[in-house]
């Protein structure tokens, strides 16, 4: 049996929203699986083969073990094919993408028997925080609390006139030591400020009222503890602003910084690109919607292999 | 000229949302204003005389006085006629419903010069915080946050199936008071806790996602500092899960604690009552919806004097 699964591109946090909330984008992995042979097999297509494990330290493979163990089957051989259009490591939710298609997979090669709440609590175990798996598993806008026996969670579907406008530097930034430079406290007057803004800002996305995104996407708690991370971080945030973006923030742990476009802001994209070609050429930018499926298992073309 | 305007009780924070959600109830204090004599006179007609003010330091004055300030222009005389249901004190919004039907009472005797965003702002600068002013002035759900010069919000309507059930003591908290045990700083860990909750719990009222209010509702910012100043607070919390409450918080900075009860619960209220008779005397119950209009400005009686 041969299974092909799709798994969008995630950013998390958006400002205040730190480990909760996350957006699902238009840029895609693909993970095919099929029961062959004997042993692992793991082919990667692109250039993500250099960062990555092709043995059973593969995050793709141990997440379909972990599928393997609970419904107490396993393959005699597997072979698995990927292709990462995901950049790693950039803050856009790779691993969580890894983890979600192997999960996907081996849920769809094993009769589907666990359900989605079950697959995005498998997830967020396997991650150690929900706010990058559960949009990949669902798709759109979603707001997450993880407890310990499940993730509570809205998905809001996200209109197509919101443009998400990816800055990605050459230079990676493991989620590990973007944690690292966190405090361990902070002031009450910091919390109040999160907490109200990431309410303001789930609220003005779900109900439309983009104006309000510039301010509800401030946020005391990590990115400015983070700034000395990511080389140009302000640089870049005052030339989205300068070209009227609705909001700007980094993108996960970073070092990705993303802003929210409205799609009728054509000056933008050429705007943004000039700047970039003139003085950071080390960024690239992906104009990118949003995804509001989620991971879906692909129809395998018949005339295929 | 007499203007007659009617605005509702709030009921603030709502577990994570501290300083930034409200929500307006329908039990309302009604003023009643008239351009007659000279100098102030005012009326109480219940029980809240024995507390508040009847000279030029009455909040509804003082909030009267602040638009005919702005606008330019004063009555000879002024009569206010103030019929207050809103508990004094108790973490209901009484002194919100103060601020705003005196600046809404105001506004309509000069013309209605100034915008429902300028007299929120105004309302925001007098309360020195916009959970509560918020919803009085525009009724339903609200978030918001406080900017240099002006109110963000986002105000959702509530369906009817929703009950506030507000548990009300004979006593009274101070909020300043209610402020002083609060620490300065908290954990990294409680901050991203409220940010991911009070995410949670307004995209789950929105979206009509009420399972997940329980879970959304916890706060690590207030209610743990406050206990201590609210006998019976526990308990009480225990109470209302005990009968299915979707969710129980401390309203405002308390004393009074509300659960929110899905209209079909019909249990809730006769255990509740039940158990408040049986060992709780000082403390009573009221059944209330919310209300999605916020301050207006009610017809007058022709017939009247």
């Amino acid at each position: 049996m041969m299974v092909k699964v799709k798994v969008p591109a995630t950013s998390a946090n958006i400002g205040p929203g730190f480990d909760s909330m996350g957006m699902a984008l238009r840029l895609y992995n693909y993970v095919t699986a099929e029961e062959a042979g004997q042993g692992l097999r793991i082919d990667i297509l692109d250039e993500s083969r250099k960062f990555l494990a092709k043995d059973e330290r593969n995050l793709v493979y141990t997440s379909m073990k972990a599928v393997f163990d609970k419904v107490g089957w396993h393959p005699k051989g597997l072979h698995l094919t990927l292709e990462n259009n995901i950049m790693v490591t950039r803050g856009l939710g790779s691993s969580s993408a890894g983890i979600v298609s192997g999960l996907v997979a081996a849920n769809e090669m094993t009769g589907n028997s666990l359900s989605v709440d079950t697959l995005l609590y498998m997830a967020a175990q396997i991650e150690g925080h929900a706010d990058n798996v559960t949009p990949a598993l669902l798709g759109g806008f979603t707001i997450n609390v993880r407890q310990k026996d499940c993730i509570r969670y809205v998905k809001t579907e996200i209109k197509d006139d919101l443009v998400f406008a990816a800055l990605v530097p050459d230079f990676f930034l493991q989620t590990k030591k973007a944690r690292s430079v966190l405090p361990r406290s902070v002031s009450m007057r910091d919390a109040v400020y999160n907490t109200g803004h990431s309410a303001l800002l789930a609220a003005s996305i779900m109900s439309g009222k983009y104006e309000n995104i510039r301010a509800a996407v401030g946020d005391k708690l990590h990115q400015r503890y983070r700034r000395c991370l990511i080389p140009h971080m302000d640089e870049l945030f005052q030339i989205c602003y300068a070209n009227d973006a609705l909001g700007v923030y980094l993108s996960g742990a970073g070092p990705t910084i993303v802003a929210i476009v409205h799609r009728d802001n054509c000056g933008f994209e050429p705007a943004v690109r000039q700047a970039l070609r003139q003085k950071l050429k080390n960024w690239r930018l992906y104009m990118l919607r949003a995804d509001n499926q989620g991971a879906v298992v692909c129809p395998l073309e018949r005339s295929g292999k």
